[in-house]
């Protein structure tokens, strides 16, 4: 095996949430790097919610995965062959491997890790993509501001855990939203969030956000869209932000949920925003100066969720559409 | 009749659009003005989309209109007697007269307007309310630039014309949303608009925007809501901004209607932002500045829609929500 690539390629495109049947596995010779070129062995595989736009029938602000070729995926890896005056063998690096064992990558399109900065486990939580969304959109979009009351949704998972974290280290008070019991006592035993509400158990999800936040809601970070963003909406201060981070209520969903209190921001002097977070990446630095100082001090960690071997990936894909996962999902390809 | 003071008074909530007979008229005598106060003569009085939500049963920003209290309402005035050192009879003064021929005002809640900005009919007009909501939409919630895309919708109505001017000044590409012919040919002839889009004569406004933004849109100027907002939003550019400035649209509806193409902003560095232009009032004084420069330089004017003597104030009203005014409605109470 040790000159195979292990892969899985997209076979069919999910019209909703994607399927393990929407990928199909393969093993394809390794190719060797040609200059500028790197040859890794992936470790870990990032499992995001951008992903379903990439393989969708939708819109995406990317370009498309094609039928056949592999799954597009950030992950971190092993260099086992350099092309690159850049790089050594050994290096642990984080690129695009996508769901491949062994795959040939631009030296220019990798970076190293900073491992001073956190652990390779850190790169893949706290570090990592899911975390700079979390900053970006909470200092950027949402300027949070100390004493702001911050309402999260999906709390548990990868970007939420963040966001609620930085809220935390800001001197905010935090409110997550966050599926069942388990989810919600870790937000509120292990983040330490100053409320938790289990829109599964809610049958007024409005009416609870009112209770949680009795004084209205500053920022809202919105990782779902649809009739929890119209909760929230019936509940924001003037003045107040709303961070459009993801929809994912909204992933299988055919025709798409008409927002109905977007009339609640009127002549309240708000302001609600969209992001991409690669078009900061001129300042990932600052942001993980940041990230690992608070790491460091034992204010900033990511729980994970790590599904084993390379065959979990596209099972992992569904788990973070259906809920299952609590915590930022990763896919462990080789230690 | 000089001692005597006619009122239309608010005499039951509508439920949707004002109409004239949500109104009553009285006559009361006259109040002479105490210490701090002055009786002025209502000279013209302003009537705007706000108004509605002052006395609809829906969410207001600002204290209602209780039933029995005249109509709330800004207006330009003639002072007739002053209890306050800094106004003389005779001079011309905003304020808020509400729906009277003779009301009596507090001094500091009233202004002495400058006529070297601009003439008695420039500060009901590009000088007034609507324009100075059109430039802190434009500049601060929309931060247009030179070169954008503009797009304004009811861009034949106060705040619109005003917006579109605006546009036209800084360099954009201005496109207006209005209904009927005579409107349209209004903005394009008149104003100068680049593209002008009957929406009652379009069975599918997206596909008549898309025409004329080919390229899209980076500011849409909303005075409406509704379904003219999701139209807009499926031909949104990236990094667009939405300026959310009204939803007339909204006004006759008990149902509000679901906006489904949000998701749109979704991952598109766009902004949408809502304002009360009384949030700007420290920054007045700058933008009449601005707008007074205009006016003389002969690019910036407003079409007055003048409805003559005090009882046709209701149905002023009613017009506003129903289309029939072409430019700024005032009343025209005394010359």
């Amino acid at each position: 095996m040790r000159n195979a690539n292990r892969r899985f390629t997209l076979a069919s495109r999910p019209p909703g949430i994607p399927e393990p049947n929407n990928f199909a596995e393969d093993t394809v010779p390794i190719r060797a790097p040609e200059d500028g070129e790197l040859l890794v062995e992936t470790m870990y595989l990032s499992i995001d919610p951008a992903m379903r736009s990439w393989i969708g029938e939708g819109p995406s602000y990317t370009r498309r995965v094609e039928i056949g070729e592999p799954m597009r995926a950030g992950g971190v890896a092993r260099v086992l062959e350099s092309r690159s005056p850049a790089f050594q063998p050994g290096d642990i690096v984080q690129g695009r491997t996508g769901w491949q064992s062994h795959p040939t990558l631009r030296a220019r399109e990798t970076q190293k890790l900073d491992l001073t900065r956190g652990s390779l486990e850190d790169w893949l939580g706290p570090l990592g993509t899911s975390a700079l969304t979390a900053y970006f959109g909470l200092r950027d979009v949402g300027s949070l501001r100390p004493n702001d009351t911050l309402l999260v949704s999906t709390a548990a998972g990868g970007v939420g855990q963040i966001a609620c974290q930085i809220g935390l280290i800001d001197g905010c008070r935090v409110v997550g939203i966050a599926g069942g019991a388990e989810k919600c006592r870790f937000i509120k035993d292990d983040l330490g969030v100053a409320q938790a509400i289990d829109y599964k158990a809610e049958p007024d999800l409005t009416a609870a956000i009112k209770r949680a936040c009795p004084e209205g809601v500053d920022v809202y970070f919105d990782n779902v869209g649809g009739p929890m963003l119209d909760a929230a909406l019936a509940n924001m201060r003037s003045g107040g932000r709303i961070v459009c981070c993801g929809r994912i209520s909204q992933a299988g969903a055919s025709e798409p949920y008409g927002i109905k209190n977007l009339g609640m921001m009127g002549g309240r002097g708000m302001r609600m925003g969209t992001f991409i977070v690669f078009d900061y990446n001129s300042r990932y630095n600052e942001a993980r100066a940041w990230l690992s100082a608070q790491i460091k001090a034992g204010r900033l960690r990511q729980k994970l969720h790590v599904e084993d071997g390379l065959e979990r990936a596209p099972h992992a894909l569904r788990m973070l559409f259906t809920g299952e996962n609590t915590g930022k999902l990763v896919v462990r390809v080789a230690s």
